[in-house]
């Protein structure tokens, strides 16, 4: 190519809109164990460059993202996953330990670099045992590109991590989780906003908690809130994300109406909302507009929903500037809905619709998977399964074996598409024939997927359970929820005309939620449930598209198992 | 070659004693998390075939043992070495994660092969981390070769394998001891005999321990201590190791003398004691004569030594049968020696001698190296260094960097041989230079090595700390201790004539160490305070001899780090 063409190239790419500006962004990060004060009882962390949580990544739609890590930890590997991030052309990067690539060996150092094509609100997590219960978590915002706007207006932002946080570690609650009688891990001790929750005290006692003393915060310490500082009659966005092990959540701003316009990195048909349900694994912004009297503060309050909550509500204050952040607000922090109100919940699913111009959804499917969701007993063991498969997952990666078509790297046996017809999912499960497995669902490039999440009662009578579904490597269209047993009536019902994009989406008890999705991104995708401990226990499934088709996964990220013993025999590269 | 030579081959030998019978012992384990009480009170324990200590491996001089090992763990990589065995031929083989091989990933498995070449009292632990701190570790007992026999008489014998245990896990002790300013990790909460103990309640509490209630066991507890079950008047082996992480020990059997007839696998002189000291790597056989009151039963107990103790004494029964074992002992368990009576125990240490007809050590050294041990702080961490250096492991193992010459893969500078000479071992470390190190004392093939291990004042005022100093790949003489500051004159009374062999010995507070060894072993090894918490915080050094001479390394063995990535480049292989 001359160099005249190469200038005529780089002046029109400079002119491409939203393109030209892309910027490669680079982190270094070493992971390591901390010290750490989250609630005021101090614990061992998992923290990134000596902090809790992780720095926030920023960037703007189109950037590169090039982030360094370094394993401190002492004898663990470690992975983080981007979640929300689609990966495109580059599965290898999605930081899922055993899927897509092999876990990075303390001391060593992997890179990830990936494009953030899509702005939202996102987070990261570790993706390897439990350690995102250890805390191994922050926050990803893309803005939209360089002269582009968002399609709604804000005169300033902030942003929420919201997480739950237990006094016992992650490793003993991993060995407590695998243990035959089951040691269910219990209610978290704390909700934590930004890594910060308060338990030996409450911030509004006097309210909501007297057996709580108030917190005496000077605001320096580690587990001190974080004031939202506003000016009066201004327009602010907050992001939220959950990346909790557990709870389901419920977010509200005393006082103040919110109004929601994204949803998992996709714009959304404006709504407004007193509160606002957020699982593990959703992200949101809304807006809200400090229009209340200005000589106040008020209370942003998180509280746990879908479970009887054992844990009290984290708080954290809305400061009308020049008000003083130490002037107590006068209204009591925001009372949530009832934890076992689904009705609310289910208002609150059905507000969520694409904005117009969205994409829009296929019309037809090509292949529709239902995956039921069990509670079983396997050996003793108390496992949730799907199917009738409760995931183990392989010691080789995933994206690996497929693409280099190793043998004996996991059940080549594909796993159901259904479940037998007569299943009565309002009964307990009868625990005839559930099993280990980590088979793959192989999925056929540039089709349209449906999948319908089945619940059903779990091992307790009457006990059906809230199960937020996350799935790797794409965004699906949410069609729609329903109660009971999914059959092919409900597809006449399904919304293709303005359904919600999302990556992560939640099966309400004894119901079912239909999604669809396209397979155009080769790689092998996790889809499982972002309950940490049901994850751990076995709720997921692994998807595989166009695997064939991946070029350029480093070596690195398949060091280890059959690939690596592969990559070692020379025959393949 | 033809059929008849090979039968001839075959029953020559045959006939060739200790070799003819020689046999291949396979084991089949998986190291993972379990719920175990040690003491009474329940933690999470590193455990092997779900049972803490791991299983006893027992062979027989000249077999060859093969352990395939499955890492159960969630997300920790393991590595496990077997103590005192020399490796001859296979130091891939020695467990050390690092140094002799990549941590087995989780998941993953490796076949570790190796013969155990003399017989002896052995043990096995992990050698990652503070893994060995977790509960990883276990007895390895060879005896003589078929038709050979020990040079002493015994009708019976036990197996007792000492350590300590702390409530607070591995990983949270890792983290304080890496921490600014340094949290130690204290003294145990309680001492295990073959993994037992009892922290709540005192065996023994109306002799020794008025605070604690007495012991209500049935015998089925987890922490209930094994009884060893005697016959009157007959003589019994005892076999000792520990594995403590951090104590110093003192084991007496009440009323009955001990003779000892072995230490860390080689024959001693034998003589006669009232009690035994056994540090952190050591291992003894001793025997006793049921020679006392037939109508009794005994006490045996550990206690602590060498720091100020804050451990009730471990304890467990001699049953002379056919008493009842819940005939409670009239005597009062054995008292240990003052815990800084240290004349006590360098009498103990020099009365060690090699049994008449043991391999005896060269007339003259090669080279000799002074390791100066000093506490330092490098940026503010408290610190071990020698001769300055602070070991920090690299993510490559030596053994496989230096056997293919890979380069930046640890510092090439060689460590020092020495000190300076003005350096005042009886004060506090002037802490002007100490850094963090991994080099190498890289060491002629067939040289005989003398190394001093010279003891300083640490970095309290007036406090110098016993450290018990562990080699792999070889046994080493011991020539002499002595007071104060290593010099020339002191050569001339080294004990040439008997010096036992050891594969670990210590140093006394303000004291030093002459030892002796032959590099005839191709490896790298390494030679460190086998303190858990000292190792971790860099007291160590690696030797490495004749490293081209290694052949046959697996390469799953190197399949990490910069040997990873050399072998997935084809370069080498």
């Amino acid at each position: 190519m001359s160099s005249s063409i190469l200038l005529l190239l780089l002046l029109v790419s400079l002119m491409l809109p939203g393109h030209s500006l892309a910027k490669t962004r680079h982190f270094k990060w070493e992971v390591g164990y901390i010290h750490w004060s989250t609630d005021g009882e101090e614990s061992v962390v998992m923290g990134i460059n000596g902090a809790f949580p992780g720095p926030t990544i920023r960037g703007r739609a189109g950037d590169i993202i090039v982030v360094e890590l370094t394993n401190k930890l002492h004898t663990e590997g470690v992975v983080i996953h981007w979640h929300g991030i689609r990966q495109f052309g580059t599965p290898w990067a999605d930081g899922t330990a055993a899927i897509s690539q092999c876990a990075i060996n303390a001391g060593e150092t992997f890179v990830y670099r990936f494009k953030v094509d899509k702005a939202g609100t996102y987070f990261y997590h570790g993706h390897y045992g439990m350690q995102r219960s250890a805390g191994l978590y922050g926050s990803l915002i893309v803005d939209v590109a360089q002269g582009e706007n968002e399609p709604f207006h804000y005169d300033g932002e902030f942003n929420l991590l919201l997480s739950d946080w237990w006094h016992k570690g992650s490793h003993e609650q991993e060995v407590d989780l695998s243990s035959n009688p089951l040691r269910w891990i219990g209610e978290p001790q704390t909700l934590l906003i930004n890594g910060r929750g308060q338990y030996n005290c409450s911030m509004a006692a006097q309210f909501s908690n007297p057996q709580l003393p108030q917190c005496k915060l000077r605001g320096g310490e580690q587990y001190a809130p974080q004031i939202l500082r506003v000016r009066p009659n201004k327009t602010y966005r907050l992001r939220l994300a959950s990346t909790t092990a557990l709870a389901s959540l419920n977010l509200a701003i005393g006082g103040h109406k919110m109004v929601v316009v994204e949803a998992d990195g996709n714009y959304v048909q404006p709504f407004s909302v007193q509160d606002i349900d957020i699982y593990s694994g959703e992200s949101y912004s809304i807006l809200f507009t400090t229009n209340q009297d200005p000589s106040k503060n008020y209370w942003i309050s998180t509280s746990v929903r879908g479970r009887e909550p054992k844990t009290p509500q984290a708080l954290t204050l809305l400061n009308y500037l020049p008000n003083s952040p130490s002037k107590f607000p006068t209204l009591p922090p925001p009372i949530a809905p009832l934890w076992n109100d689904y009705n609310h919940s289910k208002s609150f699913s059905n507000k969520i619709l694409a904005l117009m111009g969205s994409p829009k959804p296929p019309i037809k499917n090509h292949r529709r998977i239902i995956l039921l969701n069990t509670q079983n007993k396997i050996d003793g063991y108390t496992k949730w399964a799907i199917n009738n498969v409760s995931l183990v997952l392989p010691t080789t990666p995933y994206l690996g074996s497929i693409r280099y078509g190793i043998n004996n790297a996991f059940d080549t046996r594909p796993p159901p598409d259904n479940f037998p017809i007569d299943y009565d999912v309002m009964k307990r499960a009868p625990n005839s024939n559930a099993t280990y497995g980590n088979g793959v669902y192989m999925l056929k490039m540039n089709t349209t997927i449906d999948i319908i999440l089945q619940n059903a009662n779990a091992l307790g009578e009457g006990a059906s359970e809230i199960h937020p579904w996350h799935l790797h490597g794409h965004d699906f269209w949410v069609l729609g929820y329903g109660e009971g047993k999914f059959n092919e009536k409900h597809v006449k019902k399904f919304n293709l005309k303005n359904p919600p994009l999302r990556n992560t989406v939640v099966i309400y008890p004894y119901g079912w939620t239909a999604l669809r999705f396209v397979t155009d991104n080769p790689g092998v995708w996790a889809f499982h449930c972002h309950i940490e401990p049901h994850l751990h226990m076995g709720m997921g499934v692994i998807l595989a598209e166009g695997v064939h088709l991946v070029k350029n996964i480093p070596r690195e990220a398949l060091a280890c198992g059959l690939t690596g013993k592969m990559l070692m025999t020379n025959k393949h590269n």
